[in-house]
Order: structure tokens, then sequence, then C-alpha cells
């Protein structure tokens, strides 16, 4: 008997060479589709969702059913960790998270001992996924990036991080122990979500933008680059891809010492840009803009068959440069899918 | 007698050695000062203010006699293309622009012809603040990017442009005519500046973020390309600076096909890009954080020097990487201007 087939997305992230581009989409669990809205609404409040393990693995697979996706990824959030770390965190309807007062670091550092168990549902998710999830189809886990997470609970919700930007001229030694204590969590959390199923693992620095080329260096490239040495030091060999969405042109720095085995471009990625990190030996995964996922029609087929000719040559995992919208039509995505996998 | 002596700034847009980077704030003239805050009490509402000559003319000068600024910014707004255009513009207190409804292109086009009468004002201001302005100081007209002005006329407001991106792929010719038709009215406008007395013009693509390559090039690249070469067909000679603001590795492209003759530079900007750009023969200007200048302290010496360090040996404008911010204390701006003129 042969061995069943590896998933294409961890051959694409291992850079060998493949039929075609691997596809799936950030957050392509959630609101765009229908099964998911009836899903929550039987699910309590969102945090509770994402630690009840067989609803958040319900909600990891749905997207699986409809679409052919060559990866699906675990339900849950990037708020998990502060949560997990003793910070009060809900979700307000229609506003996104809130966060209560931020505890004194030395609180926050104690709570480093209890990841593991607060956030084992999310180690059981990955399991009753990955039992699920053909073998052909990868299972990826995720972490929120360290700078991104502590944007949040220094500022008790989203915004435009100007307030956290200021903290980290104001005050460096203090956000850069708070970044350091999130990358110790961080490394926690992966390195269960690796024992538990997931075969890569995705580092989410959503709010890599605004920041000076020193602060970049500092809050982002540095702290993913420890996450990455230390999962290797723990003996944790899952790929990590890294998504500093709106890097702009500090990108190649980060692909360069970021350690990270695989880079996530936003919706502006130059085509040159990312062949430049290919030739480099890393694979890159983006960068369709979800705008243009929306509105469809054949500037929708254009652009998928340009990401293609430009970085399908290369170690490339065809995404979103961004997540999945929630008003997003499903035929769009349908459509895209086929495109790429050619089904 | 000795002809007076050039302002600093243009012999740096000329690529000539000077003795130190020039410096100047984007948005100097405004909440940041005292006495700009009394000026538009008296003003009235904002765009009388701009139309007002006297009024606009005092505060384009109130930071030239605070702080030794190597160049004045003609004081007017970005939003004053669309008013001429006859598309109702007003600012409500503390919320920003707001745009009325769009009126056809056709109607658009009709008001061409009526841009010098209508933004003659400006003409005004220009010609008495270069008259009260000493000679070793510049003085900058400006016009808001095509793109970024489309985008408040396509959503009535700003916000976070997704409307005028999905426009921009949903209905491609539409966009690109009125950014077309935008195109030509920055171009009498801007001419009619310099012939006021303007001796640089700068394009502010505040918006130039989120969008994919294609987009980028046909909405920002190639509009300040026309823009630039007609104001050369009509012998506008005065140097251009672009400043494509959150343009990140697009950068590059920007300043190789724009025609400008300085790019100006956001927050993000790494050093390597900065001093590529300058190899190539152009100067740049930015990219100093405003949160930075607001917070102040030893970081913002330290940044102050580090890009004065990495640029200052090259054709370099000492600036912001986006506006003053408001509550920015006078005496940050003081130091950082004493910093980079040495006096």
């Amino acid at each position: 008997m042969n061995d069943p087939p590896r998933p294409l997305l961890l051959s694409a992230l291992a850079g060998e060479t493949v039929p075609r581009p691997p596809v799936w989409f950030m957050r392509q669990a959630g609101r765009s589709l229908p099964e998911y809205r009836a899903l929550r609404e039987k699910a309590g409040d969102f945090i509770s969702f994402c630690l009840n393990p067989t609803l958040a693995a319900e909600a990891t697979l749905q997207p699986m059913r409809r679409f052919a996706f060559d990866a699906a990824i675990v339900f849950a959030d990037i708020l998990l960790i502060p949560l997990a770390l003793g910070q009060e965190v809900w979700f307000e309807a229609g506003e996104g998270p809130r966060l209560g007062p931020r505890p004194e670091l030395a609180t926050l550092r104690a709570g480093l001992a209890a990841i593991e168990t607060r956030l084992a549902p999310v180690g059981e998710t990955i399991a009753a996924a990955r039992a699920a999830l053909e073998s052909s189809r990868a299972l990826i886990g995720f972490v929120g990036g360290p700078w991104t997470v502590a944007t949040y609970m220094l500022e008790g919700r989203g915004g435009d991080r100007a307030g956290a930007r200021s903290l980290a001229f104001a005050d460096p030694e203090m956000v850069d122990q708070l970044v350091e204590l999130l990358v110790e969590a961080s490394v926690i959390y992966l390195a269960m979500q690796a024992r538990a199923g997931a075969q890569a693992l995705q580092i989410f620095e959503s709010w890599a933008e605004l920041l000076p080329e020193d602060l970049f260096q500092r809050l982002v490239t540095a702290p993913h680059a420890r996450i990455v040495q230390r999962l290797r030091a723990m003996g944790v060999s899952q790929p990590v891809i890294g998504f500093p969405r709106g890097a702009g042109a500090l990108v190649a720095e980060y692909a360069a010492s970021s350690g990270v085995q695989a880079v996530g471009l936003d919706v502006q990625a130059p085509a040159s840009l990312g062949r430049r990190l290919q030739s480099q030996g890393l694979a890159i995964q983006g960068a369709l803009d979800p705008l243009l996922l929306r509105v469809g029609g054949a500037g929708l087929d254009r652009r998928v068959d340009q990401l293609l000719e430009q970085w399908g040559q290369g170690p490339y995992i065809f995404n979103l440069g961004h997540g999945v919208i929630p008003d997003t039509p499903i035929e769009h995505i349908e459509r895209v899918v086929r495109r790429v996998t050619g089904a």
C-alpha cells in the first residue's frame, strides 16, 4: 500500500515542486457561510464558542465541506492569549473585541503557566478537526503576532493603534516586556497546537503597518524570530507562516531575519517582491484583494490568473491579502478555488 | 550686489549639494498652533477660511514666524478641487469633510473651465504669502492626489475607502474617467499656483495604501506621471514632490515611473529604500513619525539624528511621515527644527 498523499500545502511549504499552488483563505470559516451563522447563533458568546471543541471543530470543517481548500485553519481567536493570561476579553456585537483593564506584567507573567490548561480546548478542537479531515488536506494552527495582541491589550479594543504606538515610543521597556511575554505565551500555545495535530503554524501580525523601521524590527521581526527559534529548540518542526500585514517595503527585512518558512503578503505586495522572496528559498502566501473577491466578475478571474502567472512557478500558496469579508458571495469563493485547483 | 540666496529647499530639490537638509513639516500650519486656533475662530466655516486670501496667507505664515522652517506651504485643502468642479463640500466640526451627491462626469467636466476663477483666491494667498516671506525660504503649492480626491468624491466622506476601492474594481471605466478629470483639474490648479508664486509643488496622495499593484499603477503612478508631463508641456518647471502615503514596497515603482523630482516617504520607509531613491537621482522627503514628535524625549532626538545620518548625505528634505498631530507640543517642533538646522 502507498503512503497517503502528503498535503499539497506542506509540500509547498517545504519548497517541493507541486503540480499547482495549494489554496486556502484567511477567515474561510466565518460569517460568509450561512451554516456558520447558524452555528454561531447556537454557540452563545464568542469566547465560549472558540473554547467549545465540538462547535469550533465544526466551524473549522464547514468551509472544507463546501470548497476544495487544501488546508483548514483551526477556528479560534487571537485574543485567547490575553484571556488565558488573565485579561478579560469579550466581544460587543457589531463592534469587535473589548478588553478589561490590563493586569500588571507580573500578574500576566504568572498566567504563562496556565496557557496550556486554559487553552486546552483549542488543542481538542485541533485533534477533532484533524481526525475528521482527509489526509490530503492540511490543518493550520495559529497565533496573533505579539505586537498585534499587545495593541489590543494596551488599548482595550481595536482602533488605529495610535495609543499603543505612542507607548512603544514613550515607555519602550514596558512594551518590550509585554511583547516578550507574548512571545513566551505564543511559543507555549503554538507547541501545544502542534502536539495536538496542527501541521503548519501561522503568525497573524495584523497590525504590522505604520511602524518605523526600528520599531518594526523591535516589535515584529525580532519577536517572530524568537518564536521560531524557541519552537525549534523545543523540537517543534512544523513550518511557520509569518504574515506581517501592512509591512510594505519592510517585508524584505522581515523575510530575511524572522526565520519563518513562508511569508504572507498583503494585497499591496508587488510581483517583484514576491519573486525575490521565492528566489531566497521562502514560500509566499497571498495576496488576492478580499474586496475584489467580493466584487467578482471578469476582473477577479483576471487577477487570479495574474497571481498564478506571476508567482505560480515558485513555492506559492494561493490566499487572500486579508480575511474573507462577511458578505462575500459564496459563488465567488467557489469560482476562485476552482480556477486555482483546476477542478 | 549678490543675488539673494536660493532657498535651501529648491537647491535640495535640484540635487545640489547643500550644507544641511532643509526642513518643513506637513500640517505645520494648523491646530498645533494657538495663533492658528485664534485665527480659525474668526474665520467662519473652513472652506471660506481657505478661500479668504488674507486669512489663508496669515495661516500660511504663522509657522514661519515661530519656527526656522525652510519652506511654507500654502494654507488650503485638497477638497477645493471637487468644490470648484461643482460637488458640495463642507466640514462637520470634529468629524472631517462631507461631500454632497457626486454630479455626473459631464457636469464635473464642465467645471474644469471654472477651476482658475473659483480657486483664484488660492493664487492670491500664494502671492501674498510669497511677498511676505524672506527670499531664503521657499513657498510650496499643492494638490491632493487624483485617487485620494476621487475617494472622497466617491464616498462623500473620509473612511476606509473600501467603497471607492470596490468601485475601482467594479466600475473601472467610471473611476478611470473621474481620476483623469482630476488629473486635468490638478494640472490647471497647479499651473495657476506656480504662476502665482509657488516654487515647488506637492501631490498629496494620502490614500495610496491598500491598492494592489495594478490598481496602484493605474490610479496613482500613471496619473501622477500625466500631471508632471502636462505641467512640463505647459512650461511649468517647478519641481514636483509626490507623496504616495502608504505605498509600501510600491514606492520603488512609483519613483521610477511617476516623473516626480522628489518622493515623500511615510513613517514606515526603510533606510535602504530612501538611499536607493537618492542613488537614482531623486530627492526624498520625510519620514519622522508624527506620534514620536508628539511624544518627544530622548527617543525623538535619537530618531532625528538617525534620519539625518541615514539620508542626510543625499538630497533629503527633513519632514514628517504624515501631518503634525493637533496636540503636539510646540517645544517638540522647535526642538526638532533646531536639531536639523543646527541653529
